[in-house]
């Protein structure tokens, strides 16, 4: 499986689209927002400058996409009002896989200048808006060519299976029942990725330029703890259901195993200092509830169910990644399974997500 | 109608798409390449940079789409050899409306970078790609960002149906039947439009930038000749017989209009000198048969047809502006129709469209 050619969220504007499932993420993105506020800040008092490029690695398609990019023109814009500065002008990159689903993102930009023109007194600095496919575990952008990148929720995503593990059989991510082996290769397959991740970024941003990132991630030391492999070791528990049932052959979901690694602080943090070219300014842990809409008042009745919620959530990432391995006949029945499972379980324990946001200043 | 909102070449990869139909626009791209490639030959040995901003104004999505960007890589790299110099960073901006289908130019990317390094004796320099969302008739990039514009069969789309030519009735682009007024609104929106493109190109294109257009045009002076109103006359025709059997209404027929205009060299170059930001290198045109397929070898029965061919072209070309204005459900019919009046005038008459091609280099 090529996971640059397969792993995209789920594009369009439907139902089971990441566009309408993707509250989780955005909640992710305010929690940290003020961490990108203060890097964002930094940068701009320091310098002042004319122009800022602004990269999103991993920017999705839906209503996530935008939000942090105009949350951060806003800042930029306050500043300069009390500064007495004039506006700069921004360069926004949005950048995912090739398959994401950019058309929808291009036919909203228009509204989304409008709107952001609505919000900010007196307007904002010309705006140029770029859409750029590619990995970044590779070079995306031109040298020195970027002074605030930011990525939510995308670095958990690896360039690959890693190899050798498949003695991981029924499991579909790293579990308590993983052999060492498959421990080992998640955590050297993660090494590699981020390392090469800050290498490719390091000659892309500008000197004392910022970067902030969010991983899906664990506070746990133990790879293998229940925080950072729960949510799919429930989808395990579908997926075998299946397979004793005979909807599954069990080669498939023996041979089927997520591309995505989710580190703890210590693991990030190893990874910048053995790279080099940037120093922390940040490193914070969060949490989420699984269920993105707990604690939202007047909810209609198709959010007040936790598991339907926490199952679409999974569903409109993880979607296109199982109709590439499995074949598309089973999806719904996977999921329908999963909404019990999830559901079941919420109502029994604290669910959560872990974020570690990690925020980084490029050295000369 | 927002022009800009519902201008695009069909999308997709189907039988109907603009990808599957737009030989005569790769043929007109072919046609003009010396003139490009000339363009680039002055910039590239003028300076040797280091970084090239190459930008395709009116990408669309398709075959045609990165033909151009290849061709002009592989020259620059031609010259880098013999000139002993080492490549430089490519920086490709591909530019369309916001309803260009850019998911489909995005997932190709991928093999074109291949087939370009197999083609290209010892590889060519980094190269990044953009998708820039926007019409051209604004800003679309930051100031003094380009140094090779290039542009062809879209400049001849004016950004709105000219205003006042409701008097222009059951003619749906510029007749012989058509009222004086309706050739002055066409012409004046054409001059504000081309106008306003060098002006806004001007801000982005750097000092001695170079800038290659193409343009759907004509070569008399009567903006109501033959040459330039055939193809769309003949279209008329085939929804004026609709009205007639009461397949479209006859006031939805009166209200519609095309947003484009085939200007002459001198009204071309008139536009030039009167914005003033750019020379004129060279000014010229050249003609192409309507069916693209003319004097192709061994073609398949598919093509042979040269009324299918010419009808297929403007239908991609079409399609989604008569959708907008008519209801769908015409449209197989409009050009069923349409393809047989097109098959009858090319039997008994030379059908030919005329490019307008001007070479410019940005004054200081």
């Amino acid at each position: 499986m090529e996971v640059a050619q397969v792993l995209h969220m789920k594009g369009g504007m439907g139902k089971t689209s990441y566009a309408k499932n993707s509250l989780l993420q955005l909640k992710v993105i305010s929690l940290t927002k003020p961490i990108a506020e203060e890097a964002m800040t930094d940068l701009y008092c320091n310098k002042f400058p004319t122009s800022i490029a602004i990269a999103d690695l991993g920017c999705s398609s839906g209503p996530n996409t935008l939000f942090t990019v105009s949350e951060l023109i806003k800042l930029v814009e306050k500043l300069c009002r009390s500064l007495n500065q004039q506006s700069p002008e921004y360069k926004v990159f949005l950048s995912d896989l090739p398959g994401n689903d950019f058309n929808t993102v291009f036919k909203s930009l228009g509204s989304f200048k409008k709107n952001l023109g609505n919000e900010i007194m007196g307007g904002f600095g010309p705006c140029y808006f770029n859409g750029v496919p590619g990995s970044f575990y590779g070079r995306v952008f031109p040298s020195k060519s970027l002074h605030f990148v930011h990525s939510s929720y995308s670095l958990q995503w690896l360039s690959q299976v890693p190899e050798g593990i498949e003695n991981n059989k029924a499991n579909i991510y790293i579990d308590k029942a993983s052999p060492p082996n498959v421990l080992r290769a998640y955590y050297e397959q993660f090494q590699k990725d981020f390392s090469l991740f800050l290498k490719c970024r390091a000659e892309e941003i500008v000197y004392e330029g910022r970067m902030v990132l969010t991983f899906l991630g664990r506070r746990s030391e133990d790879p293998s703890s229940k925080e950072g492999c729960y949510i799919w070791k429930l989808l395990a528990i579908a997926l075998n259901d299946m397979v004793l049932e005979g909807l599954i052959e069990e080669e498939q979901l023996d041979s089927f195993n997520v591309p995505m690694y989710t580190p703890s602080p210590s693991e990030v943090k190893l990874e910048v200092i053995k790279e080099g070219s940037f120093t922390i300014n940040h490193l914070q842990t969060s949490e989420v509830s699984w269920n993105a809409y707990d604690n939202e008042l007047s909810l209609s009745e198709a959010f007040s169910d936790g598991g339907y919620n926490v199952a679409s959530c999974i569903r409109a990432v993880a979607e296109p990644l199982l109709v590439s391995h499995f074949n598309e006949g089973i999806i719904d029945e996977v999921f329908r399974r999963y909404q019990e499972i999830v559901a079941d379980r919420m109502s029994k324990e604290k669910t959560e997500y872990i974020n570690v946001t990690v925020s980084l200043t490029k050295k000369i």
